[in-house]
């Protein structure tokens, strides 16, 4: 993959123009986005779940999520996971469990996300929420959150992901 | 949200600027990708399926996923789906089942993915593999698929959810 051109370079979220040599001497010309890092958490206390609901402007609608954000310049995956915890729900996390990782859509973008599971909550005195960010916490047992995906309430690739491995067999 | 400019127009694949306007009259510019639609299928067959291995180069790995493609102008799913089949490891499906749908990356991108399971697998005498892809199909135990999400062979979103959708509890 050689990068011909930057389309579009806003920080963190980038778009490249990239030449693909394919065997036979065939050349494609793709676009990659590259829109950095990410993590992904689901909170877990007992018999129930923390998820949040948020407004995405790409699909124009609120949609039940667990709590996410990116990785900043020079941090680590585990450092903003506890980050983005407070930020998007207010919750301290005694411990997160490393649930692996996952690539959002490797068709065009190198996007990867880092799952935890976050366990051992207590309110945090830091809670502040991102501008940008309409976020409404809430709290839904296990089952439940089984059911939402078996009925098409939850449709978030990475959600669905996190819950699989957290709460599966 | 409102479109400001193309960013990058490659046909099926769109880059649009936008301008958000939240609450509080703060307006926010943005990006977002429009890949269009896509379909993902797992094919089942008694206690194996298939999977496919790729190269994907936004990511520079060959990695194991289930057969996908992006959804052709005026057709439907479904119709993508049994096409997709026949291209990617050339079989036919008499059955394929809905499992929903999921957005892959929703806080830059409007991409879904309509999810299928396939049953009644027999092999295709169309079988042809697109040019730009290099595809090697592989049958793997059901129990062996679960084993690869747990120790992270298998870290592509759109498979895992479809595993968790067609082989969960």
């Amino acid at each position: 993959m050689k990068k011909i051109s930057n389309i579009y370079d806003g920080g963190r979220m980038k778009v490249e123009q990239v030449e693909i040599d394919l065997p036979g001497g065939i050349t494609l010309e793709r676009i990659v986005v590259k829109p950095g890092g990410a993590v992904a958490m689901l909170p877990v206390e007992n018999d129930f779940c923390y998820l949040i609901r948020q407004y995405r402007y790409p699909i124009e609608k609120y949609i039940y999520e667990a709590p996410a954000g990116t990785i900043d310049e020079g941090e680590k995956p585990l450092e903003t996971a506890h980050r983005e915890l407070i930020e998007e729900i207010g919750f301290r996390a005694e411990e997160l469990t490393e649930k692996g990782y996952i690539y959002t859509t490797p068709g065009y973008t190198n996007e990867v996300i880092y799952l935890y599971e976050a366990r051992g909550l207590s309110p945090s005195d830091e809670f502040k929420s991102d501008l940008d960010e309409l976020i409404e916490v809430v709290k839904v047992k296990k089952d439940e959150v089984r059911e939402m995906i078996a009925d098409g309430r939850i449709v978030d690739a990475k959600t669905i992901c996190l819950v699989y491995k957290c709460l599966g067999e």
